[in-house]
């Protein structure tokens, strides 16, 4: 089959091996899949991954032991894989678990691949009005959204986003449903003009100390750094990026400030599903560019250009 | 009058000007005052503060207007001076006053000196069983406790506290007293000794990322490193302590573990005399040394020394 690998290099491999089907596990054949920004610093070195790229996809369940309900069916998949037994997945976060892999991303083939073996544990299956285009947002959408299971925002705080990006721009989508205060910090006019688009006001720059939550997207330390001037006194930065190298980071204003600092990850791919069901959030939007899978090395230069929103590999 | 004082360097001034007493402020004699690691790096350069020094303290109210009731008794001050009108005061923040002084530390004379005008509302009695000595300590208590303020400490957390100093020493008996499974990381025989004596568990290290709360009072990129090793999946770590220079920072690691870092900073005055009333926390093993104002440097080399606990200064 194909598939797009990373070893060192990234290239598209014409020939490479089918997964074996083990255990639970469900064999899916990818429709459709979406480069993340962590794709990107995976091919630039993070966490050394080597082997088979990508998180987002939505593809058609093919073959399985014990999958006979979901043979032709279309599924997203939690990337996690958990293994039920550590004592993080007894309290219910299998995505934190201990001894996980994580699909495309740590000891777990990924989908820029004709064919993915996955635990049918993580699949979840696509209603019929959601599109393959947009089923394949289900991932990162879950991520924006997690961000509601990690803190409290109300409906009455001041929140700010900063790093109008892939997933910035989700973020900003989700927080806007409850009606806060919300406003994007953005340099880019395409940026700007969807999000007004949306309702949602993009500005240069925003008051300091004044926001209860700021969500920083931006993987950046001086986006930190500005994260920091702008929350005030006892509120809220969200993390929702990973950070290149390891940023200086003011944590004498943390302690100073009280200044409550909250890492969030992966999120709930049921919320997302409903949302995108709902027509709640716009994903179309978001797509700019899509390459074949046997394009992937155009695709992926593509999506490193500053300021691109989502490039899509076609199967 | 005498007072130490801080203008690029430290001395002792044995004619500063008596201070001025205004609108609602009370006049304190200083009986007893400590020495803080904040204080040593003020001395060190920390926010350019000049003036003098001090924020640990006990006196007696001798003078002011409309403070009749108060003239004569022993009192403690809160530090944080606001302005009573911000909105941080009004949703019942003071000590976050976005216009407030603050006694010792920002352009608010302090207490190691004779006298200390001070604003009646940060003042506290002190019961009579609360010894000069113990009510030096009701500062940094109260700072202890306000992680509990801050966060919610559960009696089945596993509590891992780092920088056992003077302030973590306090927090370590806080924690102690809900009953979770607490370890401190000790590298001093001292320390661990007193640990004992408590109680409580001093340990070498603790196993990777198993605690639920991590109270960092290093105030250095190690601590906080360490402190990202030690807490679990979707843990705490509490930031008790200012940091020298800019650290930097694992936020990836935030990020990706859902770690929460939660500032903590100055803390309930009336808790901290409730705690000493009641005899439920051990401050007097914490004094080490004790100084007249007059040997206030000889005070604060000593209050330098690795390892130091508490020194105090006599007037």
């Amino acid at each position: 089959m194909r598939a797009v690998t990373l070893d060192g290099q990234l290239r598209v491999d014409h020939h490479a091996a089918m997964p074996q089907v083990t255990g639970d596990q469900a064999l899916i054949k990818i429709r459709r899949a979406g480069i993340c920004n962590t794709d990107l610093e995976l091919v630039a070195g993070y966490m050394n991954y080597s082997g088979i790229l990508g998180h987002e996809f939505v593809g058609e369940v093919v073959d399985g032991r014990g999958v006979d309900d979901l043979i032709g069916r279309r599924v997203v998949g939690e990337i996690n894989v958990a293994d039920g037994t550590c004592d993080l997945c007894a309290r219910g976060i299998p995505s934190q678990c201990r001894n996980r892999s994580t699909v495309g991303l740590d000891r777990h083939p990924g989908a820029f691949a004709d064919y993915l073996a996955l635990t049918r544990q993580n699949l979840h299956v696509v209603p019929d009005q959601i599109s393959d285009d947009q089923a394949v947002f289900v991932e990162p959408l879950a991520a924006a959204l997690q961000i509601f299971e990690a803190i409290h925002v109300s409906p009455r705080d001041r929140v700010v986003l900063i790093g109008a990006g892939k997933l910035g721009m989700l973020v900003a989508q989700v927080m806007r449903l409850i009606g806060c205060d919300l406003s994007v910090v953005v340099r880019r006019e395409q940026q700007a003009r969807l999000l007004n688009h949306w309702g949602i006001d993009a500005v240069d720059r925003v008051p300091p100390q004044q926001a209860q939550v700021v969500i920083d997207c931006t993987g950046t330390a001086a986006g930190f750094s500005s994260a920091l001037d702008m929350v005030e006194p006892r509120g809220t930065v969200v993390l929702k990026s990973t950070y290149t190298a390891l940023p200086q980071a003011d944590l004498t204003r943390v302690a100073v400030n009280e200044v409550r600092v909250i890492g969030s990850r992966c999120g709930p791919f049921p919320a997302a599903l409903r949302l995108l069901s709902l027509g709640l959030v716009d994903v179309d939007s978001l797509i700019e560019q899509r390459y074949t899978l046997d394009e992937a090395l155009e695709a992926f230069s593509a999506a490193a250009q500053p300021g691109k929103l989502k490039v899509l590999l076609d199967f």
